[in-house]
């Protein structure tokens, strides 16, 4: 089962990606210490990720390991389990991790009054959310982890997101059109219902997105 | 002069508009009252406008002339600026604005220190406006005019940007890369260096990047 995974990953790696052209030589006056033949991996499935790492300017691959545990002890902290969790993805890709690797994992988590809102089970449960946000604020914590053989780094950010008042018709238009099952809190704050529902954010947009890409971009230059 | 500009304009109309179906039916419950026959027209080049209102999920034309002048006296205060601009942009269209014509203009101001950043004449301008930004704070505020035949709307919203200190080779790479020079304050938020440099921001992104389309379509469901 794990010889057949790691070939699978192994084959996947061959096919798409010259290691040696990882890094854009555009860009090469930046980023300058991962340009010698670091391998980066995001280990996530989310496609706003990959849009936001793409968009500092460097190349990396995606893998992503199903069945991931993404369980927490009721112990940690609300705002502590982005970033706990980012770590724990980070830790079940360690067998992979060779020397000219760098993984990238992230979890994010929205939180109303000390509650952590989920991905939502149903409808239901969608509905219920985004009442739940209608007209009041929440926070955003994006946690990441950055792992080599040598090196791990971990850090978050917190976004505060205020949503207008939402009518029941908008609620009801937003969960049919765009079915925010793989959302956090269920909603995409680069959806519809982030153009016509939210006021304002205080905090970087990015991270309510998927990453606090300001922050990754500085500790990958420093990794 | 003009008659050739108006035959232009009500070509274009024809060739890419069915007004019958300007407002999509996915989204018949909301802004049903802008769906009887109105049309919309958003008189601006800007790709990141166009992106943001067509992504409230209405329908509309850009239609926009040259050489508006955007002109204004030293007595506004910096502040009222954009929604002056705004709205003069507006005036310039009133002969196009017939009993089903609905236009919206707009207009961006960088600001900083109550000085107003415009579009950098030259990368030596770029340059020195990033150089102002790097490390510190700023505003943007984006003025919109909303008209038809009867009724006139404006408003502008301000949000706040923080830049992380950018080194040399970040602002030179940036302007290099993606020639900043159709930018207020010499940057886009969706670009590069919005994705290093910002920290965070107070506000609506969505703002920053060229509407604050929360407010226009609150004023759109009751204009």
């Amino acid at each position: 089962m794990f010889i057949k995974e790691l070939t699978t990953y192994f084959n996947f790696v061959k096919e798409n990606i010259n290691f040696g052209a990882l890094f854009k030589s555009y860009n090469s006056m930046i980023l300058d210490n991962l340009r010698t033949g670091k391998k980066l991996i995001l280990a996530s499935n989310s496609p706003r990720r990959q849009e936001l790492l793409r968009g500092i300017g460097i190349d990396f691959i995606t893998f992503v390991r199903d069945n991931i545990d993404e369980s927490f002890s009721a112990d940690i902290p609300t705002d502590k389990v982005a970033e706990f969790l980012a770590k724990k993805k980070a830790d079940s890709y360690q067998d992979i991790i060779d020397e000219n690797t760098v993984i990238i994992t992230a979890d994010t988590v929205v939180i109303y009054e000390n509650e952590i809102l989920n991905k939502p089970a149903d409808k239901t449960d969608a509905r219920r959310m985004l009442q739940l946000l209608s007209g009041k604020k929440h926070e955003v914590i994006t946690g990441v982890c950055i792992k080599s053989k040598e090196k791990e780094m971990q850090f978050s950010a917190t976004s505060v997101v205020y949503f207008d008042t939402l009518t029941n018709d908008e609620i009801e238009y937003y969960i049919n059109t765009y079915k925010p099952y793989d959302k956090a809190g269920a909603y995409g704050i680069q959806e519809w219902i982030g153009y016509i529902g939210i006021t304002k954010i205080e905090g970087s947009y990015f991270n309510v997105m998927g990453l606090p890409i300001h922050l990754i971009y500085k500790a990958l230059k420093s990794f």
